[in-house]
């Protein structure tokens, strides 16, 4: 049963909410009912969502709010028989883990259904970095995305406008009245893409430090534990890992010149240790909740058998390209060097501010971007190169200035800080 | 220097608000002036409207929106030698007080000029309530108004169109989307008209209690404590009184009917000793901000050789209605009677019902309303008249059901409950 909200009644629900009350289902389902019909406006909108931030939402709240924004457009529905599987990350730079994990998993005998965005801010979106391959789509219809998903086992599509409509106009009033670090706005957003996406299990990596959206790793926990209880509420398994955020995860930073990072990586031409622990730690869950047997051991020889590559080529296939065109991607020309300036240890990454630059510099060439040599804690001497910058634009100058060097060797950083594991809908 | 802010400016501001930080003059300017060019819609200040609800205003910011908003609209202008006083309620009910001190102060050679609103929700708005006097105008221009205080001492007019604009669309924002009870937004919506309106001091009296919008102690002093503080960064001399407000301040509730109160309170037919003190106390402070020496024994000598009531005529005669009606103005034929069904004490009165009953029971005859018979904490006995409705559709059983009968006698409370001096700027 719906409730009728209208503007006074939405009023009365955003003085109850304010007052510290906890609001019904159905009353958040009435809200965004009204907020898309109209009879809400943007006004009453807003302060419902910055009330809602400062009082924060329960868990029962975040899911109603969460079944309210599924049920504002379509769904996609896989066969029953099909446990399909999703993975998400939260944004951070330099992600290339989707790219790989996506045809690992498959590779594995998963389904991998996955919706993506476009880059925010200084993040990179994996729809963007598909976008460089020449000829791919991924704009593929409902239809084309389950057929391909059950014919090769995975497919990357954007987020359809028919699905979760609601979200696209909260997030754009989000975007301007402030609210948008709010952890049960933020779970109602992912959530309801992603069920209604169909997937029947969620990997979450929520990436947590400078260049994340967390940057507190309390609020980054917190996020976690409640993409995991809230999924619970939906008959969705999910586990969510919390990981490090203080520096690029790869060794790229760009749109296209990441696809050339996963590609080389799949294809076993460079291994990122940390790009490595990262796909295989994420490969397992997914595989986990897949319910494949021996995850790990799965994942690592898909991973060293070239089965993974050769998936990935499939999918690229799948989408409208071929693998001559992934193959034939290749570095632009021009690139510069940012040298260190003195001897020391790589202190910091400015990742934030490389994730600009990236973007920045793969407007004109879609392979433009940065490749990152040094990682914090390497030994550097003056005059070794701390990073390439590729593209026309690409300025060393301005690279240089994202590294800081120190005399002391800084604490090691852990990748993975912590895994949430499902809950049963009881125990959220 | 005022600072252009545009939807991205405004952004910032709620997220700075939100983070914590205290907003700068020239962005409180900025952010007044933007909504109403319209380069600031509802959604972005009503975003901003909640967070400062939530975070607070600090005594700067206050300051800041307040002159913002003096800024949107014209302002009154006395002659610079005379110090015009003025008085405003936070609304109650029963609350004759303007009625009653404007003339009295006035008859002991203050200037007041008061510019009054409407009711709002359950509470009377003296506007109304002056409107019930055949053939009087409230709709003064600001020429009249100006002139009439010269003339006689006194003027109560209906607040202008052309002061303070940004109040009453901030308002109506405000009162849709749960963000009313702030303690610096209502501060800065009083202060604004005050100052608008030209007076160089003020008494403000806070009402208190489940009948006022302020329902806690603590609420009502902050913001007296704020109002006269804000006050002082305009150069204003300002007092607050917290008052109670558990059950109607005088005998009558409605519109017509208090004015016939406050007239026969004038005259000495009819002396409430509540409203006796209230108006005394608050006469007593208007009169020493408006450097009268001897205030009290001034106010009380107005009050008891019948001069206050003198003033009353001819402020009612300036604005264009006559002794005659005023003194021909009488209650309804038609009343019930609301008893006692036991014995006991009174114990409490929903001033708020009343509020209600006697705004719904004025609308046919103007005179229409109640007169409470009974006060909390008197003894009564079973069938002893309670309270009168009065007009066609009082009603008795209503009447009745707005009264709590008790055995034991409630504890007393005091009328003021406490009085904040004005401040020098520096202490502010």
């Amino acid at each position: 049963m719906t409730q009728q909200i209208d503007e006074a009644a939405m009023r009365r629900a955003i003085e109850a909410k304010r007052d510290g009350a906890e609001l019904g289902a159905d009353t958040w389902e009435g809200i965004v009912a009204g907020y898309l019909r109209g009879t809400i406006d943007d006004a009453q909108m807003s302060a419902m969502l910055m009330v809602s931030l400062w009082r924060g939402l329960s868990i029962d709240e975040t899911a109603a709010l969460t079944k309210a924004m599924v049920e504002s457009g379509e769904r996609i529905e896989f066969p029953a028989e099909q446990i399909v599987v999703d993975k998400h990350s939260s944004g951070g730079v330099s992600d290339i883990v989707s790219l790989v994990v996506v045809p690992l998993a498959a590779a594995c005998g998963a389904r991998v259904a996955k919706l993506s965005g476009r880059a925010l801010g200084h993040t990179g979106g994996t729809i963007d970095k598909l976008d460089a391959i020449p000829g791919l789509r991924t704009a593929l219809s409902i239809e084309e995305f389950i057929a391909q998903v059950e014919r090769i086992g995975c497919a990357i599509a954007a987020q359809s406008e028919r699905l979760v409509p609601a979200d696209k106009r909260l997030y754009r009033l989000r975007d301007r009245t402030g609210t948008v670090p709010s952890i049960g706005l933020i779970t109602a957003s992912i959530l309801s893409k992603k069920i209604a996406g169909g997937a029947r299990a969620f990997v979450f990596d929520v990436k947590c430090g400078p260049a994340a959206f967390m940057h507190r790793r309390e609020e980054a926990e917190e996020l976690a534990r409640e993409l995991v209880a809230v999924a619970g509420r939906f008959d969705r398994r999910a586990r969510a890992l919390v990981t490090d955020m203080s520096e690029p995860l790869g060794r790229s930073v760009g749109t296209g010149i990441e696809v050339i990072e996963a590609r080389n990586f799949l294809r076993g031409e460079l291994r990122d240790m940390r790009v490595r622990e990262a796909a295989l730690r994420v490969a397992g869950e997914l595989l986990a909740l897949a319910g494949i047997a021996h995850p790990s051991e799965s994942a690592a020889h898909a991973l060293d058998s070239g089965a993974a590559y050769e998936k990935l080529v499939a999918m690229v296939e799948a989408q409208g390209s071929t693998r001559a065109a992934l193959e034939g991607m290749a570095l632009p020309e021009r690139s510069v060097e940012a040298l260190a300036t003195l001897d020391g240890y790589v202190n910091s990454i400015d990742a934030v501010e490389q994730g600009n630059l990236a973007r920045a510099w793969s407007t004109s060439e879609s392979t433009g971007g940065i490749i990152v040599g040094a990682r914090i804690g390497d030994r550097v001497s003056r005059g070794d190169v701390l990073a390439r910058g590729f593209g026309s634009r690409a300025n060393a100058e301005a690279l240089q200035r994202t590294f800081t060097i120190a005399s002391e060797k800084p604490d090691p950083r852990p990748l993975v800080y912590s895994c949430h594991p499902e809950r049963s809908a009881e125990g959220a």
